[in-house]
């Protein structure tokens, strides 16, 4: 493993999109995503997701010098269109205006168009958190997982993710979940040791229950939780798909054709501002959910994302890590 | 069984609960609710809900003639006091503004405090999606259900449902599920028929995996989908309790001090107009959601509510039918 700071991370993330052909902006904002993701230990969005940038751009299904446009669709929805750049730009000049709204309507939505998209939601949602706003964001991905009671995939592993601000600098309560069974790379992790997958993650072409992984990938994954999860992935392709005018998972995977590239959709986030439905009272009500998040530990339960805070923690005490051989490809890269 | 015409059904819900104590309008909005229950096949929704509406009157539970009264609290956010009463009336008396406010913002927000809940979800959003919003909805419950990791209830059943609107008069994509692994009701009916439950449907008091149907009543119910499922309670629980000022599932199951009563807390509805979203392409992007519901279907998935929408049919041209049991009790209370 090659130990090192995370600013030297930041550097050789910046070298490496740099040099492939981003933008400055494109290159600051993907750079910021891909150093939290390895900050909090998510290896498959650190360092290792550079890779994948530069396989996008080779493949032409990403610009890399994006200008993101802003339009202010309605008193409730900012719209950004991403002009077919990776999405973080796009969500950092919307954010400041889904903010805005949120803070005078109650509720607003954020529609973000045409971008290429490869993060987890989770950085997205602490940037709304940090703000005091309650946030919730979800997208569409490429057609790969069967709808419940069906054999063809359909819906993507479609992302929902959802954050609450807490009192006194503590990390906000985060969840970021696919309405998969499980992520892709899990199966794919699978294949690569030649490991049977549990049974319900997935199905062979003709439709049926398979527990060979390769077999898996070439059929369709299953939704987590029967029918409710495929209900809720169905949710997300409508909500941040035809509602927001932009692809399904289906419609993603077709517009690929075959490159292997990041889907290319919509994504749909929603900020709520606690101190609009609450006024006076929301300290009052803001140390309710505190209880409820002290009854969840009390009894032994994780709340989601500690795992990664706990990560977060030991990466400012230690630096990251990663495997020399990534190392090597980046370095090749710059 | 005993047939009768949901007109003479109307007539029957309606005497019950005027010769209980609710008031003319709340016996109305509630008599709609359990006749439209009826009408769908949802039996445990249906007629049968007339004796925990009486009981929970008996308990002191609900207050029979409570007047909600609308607040308008943001440009995005309208609030119903449903002072103490079922939650139906106070929907209704949102209802008007919130479809405005979604009209105007592109996205609003309805919360119901104080309120006692016992109908099914899909009831509001299908008022919802007849209006051409996409809509939202989500409360707690009772604590019954242990976060998952954890050992004791703590989270109510949490119900959360979704509705899209479809063109040409088709019936909506509706969506109502309650986050616990099954509902209450299939445990109760195992106890009653002594027969072991699935794994993965509660825990002992103890809190150790149990399929004895009586120890999980005593203990704690699990959620849908494992850590998934759980964190989407949990988010119910803040958006639908603290968010607007409401009680936790533990809070109402306080409230409640052993009455058995149905629970008394709050609701978030939330509802986003596709015009406003869309603008002139919204025709356009709608038949896009009818692409999605027919790769649904012709691969032989369902859609949620399908059954529901037959039985409809099915009441429309046969009535409905109701144990003679059930009839005889109901005509006493009248």
């Amino acid at each position: 493993m090659r130990r090192m700071s995370l600013e030297d991370a930041t550097v050789l993330a910046e070298a490496v999109l740099n040099r492939q052909g981003f933008s400055q902006e494109q290159t600051r904002a993907l750079s910021q995503t891909v150093i939290a993701g390895q900050r909090d230990e998510c290896h498959s969005h650190g360092l290792y997701r550079l890779l994948n940038c530069v396989s996008t751009l080779a493949a032409g299904k990403v610009v890399p010098d994006a200008v993101p446009e802003v339009h202010d669709q309605a008193p409730g929805i900012v719209r950004v269109d991403a002009k077919g750049g990776f999405s973080q730009l796009a969500f950092e000049a919307g954010l400041p205006k889904l903010a805005a709204k949120a803070r005078n309507q109650g509720i607003a939505a954020l529609a973000i168009n045409h971008c290429v998209h490869f993060s987890a939601l989770w950085i997205e949602i602490e940037a709304i958190t940090d703000l005091g706003l309650v946030g919730l964001a979800c997208n569409p991905t490429h057609a790969c997982v069967a709808p419940a009671g069906g054999s063809q995939p359909l819906l993507g592993t479609n992302p929902l993710a959802f954050g609450w601000p807490r009192p006194d600098g503590q990390s906000p309560f985060i969840f970021d979940f696919a309405t998969s069974a499980v992520a892709r790379g899990e199966i794919e992790l699978h294949r690569r040791e030649n490991k049977p997958i549990p049974e319900g993650w997935g199905l062979d072409r003709a439709g049926q229950p398979s527990q060979d992984p390769a077999e898996v990938l070439e059929g369709a994954m299953l939704p987590f939780g029967g029918h409710k999860g495929s209900a809720l992935g169905t949710m997300i392709e409508l909500i941040a798909g035809p509602l927001i005018g932009d692809l399904t998972s289906a419609e993603s995977l077709a517009h690929d054709d075959k490159a292997g590239a990041s889907p290319y959709h919509g994504e749909l986030i929603l900020a709520m501002d606690p101190a609009r439905f609450l006024g006076g009272s929301a300290a009052h009500y803001m140390a309710k959910a505190e209880t409820l998040f002290s009854s969840i530990s009390e009894q032994g339960a994780r709340l989601p994302s500690q795992r990664r805070y706990e990560a977060r923690e030991r990466t400012r005490q230690e630096g990251i890590a990663i495997p020399e051989a990534l190392y090597q490809e980046l370095v090749q890269l710059t």
